[in-house]
């Protein structure tokens, strides 16, 4: 941890990340030589960087689905930088972020995609604005290169997070759907479909309590197709029958065993998916 | 090597796997941020841990083709930590194992995925029972995450793998489709489809010399579609045209140079191939 | 830098690649199993090595397609080794190669993919024939396991390149589209799509000065879709409409904000695309 700073209103430790891993998070798709030239741009930098991929899966353009992957991540990684690239405002105005919280370091643009960082911790949010630790000259169409990349690296060297911008406090955010319950009734939204098929909502088993729905009780709605049994486990289910269970991220998911729940019940995500009681 | 133990029934000198690369095999996908929290955890446990991919492109669900994959590959690694989570019963009684040999420790699911390890080498056979060494809590959807990373990055670490759990005798074992054999034919099955389309059977040279069929007399039938031709290098057959040569696994492929074998003979895994006599 | 030789014709010092990172691209896919393969092979040779993607996306068998991705690319990388595996020719008479430049060591088969290394540097080029360096036996079908996989994992170590193998002359090179310029007009080609549908040309900002073709002015048709609007990031154009910008390549592209320009134009790589002015 670096000395106190008294650095435009920052005023206490600031942790540092000297050799801390580089965890990326991309919509390029794990194949893509964009990926590669960043890692090569990072080793440029830091040749003993250790880099590891989080994901590169996120639905193009989707800084929503990014969001909400990271939001589910992160904390499983040890004090690492996270270095985030869903950049659909590459070269407009928007600003390039870092966020501080005492374990993690964020690198990416300010499009919302931390928005669930913030709400789950309170990370000074800085505005990169120097360039000497970009690549130069930045292009106007991959900031991933140029910006976040070497940015990631000079903190993976013990480059101070407060030598690298200035504090902002109005970060853009975005709407995370969240549920609307009332008694007996939820309405939420798929958050995202996984590889399997599987149908991750946002509800938690804290959201059915809230609404007085019972596992046992508890039927789902998505379009004109309900699912209505509540599993421990994908194996408990009978192949091919979509059931409700709850995901490895705390949300209920519907899935179907050895099968594809987003096949069975045309579903895609952002999709509304709502929980009542079964009648009678 | 750590000292003569007599735990249980080990007899001799169990090896311990510090410093050893964690190779990881899922059906993830390689995308995945399943794979990338599976990444965290290791280096939470362990951050100096070298992660490895293997393979993330096993067919979903499909325990036989990650137990045919991983049968293909391991040995091609170093002393190594084999991280294997293809998992349909995840969450259910299925077991979580640990295999050890004198080279290399396998972790994952007792679901028949290490069935060609035990008949290519004799390992030691452990029931992970050792929560202290899993993450708390353990879901019942992610034991990737929960139970397998963490056992493999405390191999890494060094801890002694019989401390890890108990020994069994009765590891789930999975029927591996072997060919059958006359004299003049041979009927066999397509393991895997790779992503160039090469159909990989089950098939061996020495499976042919066992039905006495040389290369030159060889025909190939699938269905109703036949191959004839046999060569020693994808580059030697006509672009376009179906042939049969010796895969780098050792196994009998067939092949289109420069295209699909899978496309032009609409042909895919554990279909039934037929090896016999060119007639006349 | 190892001392000075004298060895076949190399003048001067010729550098090592100990430390070395080995960055790999091949047409396998990020989730193949050969690949997997691969990084296990160069471990067991140098447990130490530094493994990092660039690329697996590169089209099945598409020399071209490697080529220009590895041009694009190899700078981003510090001093690297290269291991480039695009071989449809595997266990044919062409021969194994091994480039060597001020920074770079490239390894892979000689079949054009270097064509543009020889364009921008001046390698050594050595035909890579000293078998102690291989795996034992060499396959007739993946040479990416048995040949180059080692002699990169074996430069990490530092051995000298010109012990590997001796110097030629005649590599294979390939035609590497270029675009062909008269004064008002430039023909063109697309010489990649990437993941998000981007069309990439193969012409620059002065392959337009060239033409005397002024950015206001610029007109580009493929097939019988034309595209008149020049942006400078992504985000000024309007979603769903196609534009042409200046890519992080340096290479002109068709592009549609949050949208595919292949699937909006129906193109596709090597296409041809032309530019001219706009009429009146």
């Amino acid at each position: 941890v670096s000395p106190l700073v008294s650095w435009e209103g920052f005023p206490i430790l600031m942790p540092t990340f000297e050799d801390c891993p580089i965890a990326i998070t991309t919509d390029f798709g794990a194949d893509s030589a964009y990926v590669g030239v960043m890692r090569g741009v990072i080793l440029s930098i830091n040749p003993k960087a250790t880099i590891v991929d989080h994901t590169h899966s996120v639905p193009s353009y989707d800084v929503l689905a990014g969001a909400v992957l990271l939001r589910q991540s992160y904390h499983y990684f040890p004090s690492s930088i996270h270095l985030v690239v869903i950049d659909p405002g590459v070269g407009s105005s928007r600003r390039p972020l870092l966020l501080i919280t005492e374990k993690y370091a964020f690198v990416g643009p300010d499009n919302g995609l931390f928005t669930p960082i913030c709400e789950s911790e309170k990370p000074w949010v800085i505005e990169l604005n120097q360039e000497r630790f970009f690549r130069s000259p930045v292009s106007r169409t991959f900031h991933g290169r140029d910006i976040f990349a070497p940015v990631a690296a000079h903190l993976s060297l013990g480059v101070a997070p407060e030598t690298l911008g200035r504090q902002i406090v109005d970060m853009v955010t975005l709407e995370i759907p969240t549920p609307r319950v009332v008694e007996g009734s939820v309405a939420g939204t798929i958050l995202r479909v996984d590889k399997f098929g599987n149908l991750v909502t946002n509800m938690t088993p804290a959201t059915l309590g809230e609404a007085r729905i019972s596992r046992d009780d508890l039927v789902m709605r998505i379009g004109d197709q309900v699912v209505q049994k509540w599993v421990e486990s994908y194996a408990e289910a009978d192949p091919g029958v979509a059931i409700i269970l709850l995901g490895s991220s705390g949300l209920l998911e519907i899935s179907v065993n050895q099968g594809s729940a987003a096949e069975l019940l045309r579903a895609s995500a952002y999709e509304a998916v709502f929980a009542y009681r079964k009648p009678g």
